[in-house]
């Protein structure tokens, strides 16, 4: 019994109401390009081409749904990395916020060259430095009120140039990678060198990521009581660097599957895009190219200034890029737009 | 429009069709209980109210879909902890198995008990030998190796009493609870003092739990090359011991939420349930006690022998879970089969 009602006993204006029904609802369908803001390409064409592959069940290199796992990088890959980090201008501001009850810091460094506004100092400081301000602006006290510090910055802090919260400087078509991924039964992660309990604050609203697939690195913590009721204390204490190599042993820590798709910027992500395409079948390997100086920063070996620190892309990445097949992305040639505002 | 087609055209046999499908729909719907294998009682009404409280949108302890966390520890609470730990009978038989390229371990502490099948001196066994262990068969090889033993393990090897393959001798009423909060919205996550290497190999076909739904206890790994290809070799170095405190530490990390229900068997559990309890609105406490000599085994505090060390549950966890409102489920009592095969 396929056809309950006869399509015979309708009358005919019913009928017409359906038909234009679903001619709207098919020219809906054929206008939404969902990787809209990509210009054609070779990257676009890359991601489709992937997509296509890996969810037809008919191609040998078909993915079972519970194995769609795709991996982002944050800083430089899903939004704005420079001047500076934006956990690490955080930080900066978190200094300035507690100096009152540091006078002790207008003296000792790293926190002095911070309160005197040094760039110059700043942009010297080594891995034991940042360590410090780490140690006094992020640590000792509860997640939840670690959490709570964040989202109260997030709300007021401007990014220097764009002069907008840094939530909203983040990559349209990066997004639209994203809800392509997931529209095609993906799990999107995120696999960020920077705080995972400052990135979870915000991922689900802002990246559509929920907490739990946010993978980033960690301070230890310590179970304790606050008035009877139990807590967790961030301790001075790295406990996972999800870095370089920290990606890939954080993925297989938090994930325990290879990523099918991986996505970054910089040569922090090289060791999660070789383990990615390490796996059998067809494997996404894609790098943010920043070369655009005029809508967001030019910073890539391919013409800018390939000795910063913040997200250095170098030769040898590009070259590896080259030889491997990792597709690189022109933030100025395939990108329509930059960031959401633009549309 | 809401009715494109009205109902008054349809013919009589049409309607009385559809009427008889909605009613037989509505009555197998009616006939399926899905905690079909526990008796009625304060356990099983406890779970029953609490689904229906956090998913009643107009209850002021509703909890939005992306919230609702479930852990649930494995040995003793999802499958057989006796005699020994499953984890524990795979790193003997390895013993066993690597002992003819280790001549040293006939005449080396613990190696020589385990190989002279000395139980006394094995149930002596403290910290540092089971490191050793633990070291000697789950260490310096890469994680596709190790899960590929473990995969090949568990499909010969059988329990001592109840020689049927380990996976087997799952709890029903548990695997019940797991698919009744699934279907309710909660993400079932396994949070186990085990191995979270070992536990992914099987927690899919087993629990219809993902690997990326499993936080265990891990040792750190190393990423670096075998015949140019990238590899994670396990390290003789613990990196996170998901027991007792370190669960709420283990579910902050890997989930980054409060559990709104959790789930465990023994004194290692205590921590899961109270970070769980010290959440806001209504939040699922509940502990299996082992009080079944017959059916599977009694170790618990009402009666049992309650100095175990394997997965013991203390008269002070008895008694503060009375104190709490911990729900406590007796297997004899509460469960009408314990395993699947029984039905």
């Amino acid at each position: 019994m396929k056809r309950i009602i006869p399509f015979s006993r309708m009358d005919h204006a019913v009928a017409v109401i359906l038909y234009g029904v679903l001619l709207i609802a098919g020219q809906a369908q054929a206008q939404t390009d969902p990787l809209s803001s990509w210009n054609e390409g070779a990257a676009k064409q890359a991601i489709v081409q992937f997509v296509q592959t890996v969810t037809e069940k008919s191609n040998p290199n078909y993915v079972a749904p519970e194995d769609r796992i795709a991996t982002f990088d944050q800083d430089g890959t899903l939004w704005v990395e420079h001047p500076l980090y934006t956990q690490a201008i955080f930080e900066l501001d978190r200094v300035r916020a507690l100096a009152k009850d540091h006078p002790e810091w207008q003296t000792a460094e790293p926190f002095k060259s911070v309160l005197a506004g040094d760039k110059a100092a700043m942009a010297r400081f080594g891995k034991e430095d940042w360590e410090r301000i780490i140690g006094a602006t992020q640590t000792g006290m509860t997640t939840e009120a670690f959490r709570e510090i964040v989202r109260q910055w997030l709300t007021t802090a401007k990014h220097p140039r764009f002069q907008r919260p840094f939530t909203e400087l983040i990559y349209q078509p990066m997004l639209e990678i994203m809800s392509y991924l997931r529209a095609n039964g993906f799990k999107t992660y995120i696999v960020t060198g920077g705080g995972q309990e400052f990135v979870r604050v915000y991922s689900n609203r802002v990246y559509g990521v929920a907490p739990e697939q946010v993978v980033g690195s960690s301070m230890a913590t310590k179970y304790e009581y606050q008035d009877g009721k139990p807590v967790l204390m961030i301790l001075p204490k790295e406990f996972l660097v999800s870095d370089r190599a920290g990606k890939p042993i954080g993925i297989n820590l938090f994930i325990g599957k290879r990523p099918y798709a991986a996505f970054g910027n910089a040569d922090g992500d090289r060791e999660m895009l070789e383990w990615t395409g390490a796996g059998e079948g067809a494997r996404l390997k894609m790098l943010v190219l920043h070369d655009d100086a005029e809508r967001e920063y030019a910073y890539g070996p391919a013409g800018g200034q390939p000795d910063t620190t913040v997200g250095r892309f170098s030769e040898e990445l590009f070259a590896e890029a080259k030889n491997k097949g990792w597709v690189v992305i022109s933030m100025k040639k395939d990108w329509k737009v930059v960031f959401p505002f633009e549309r």
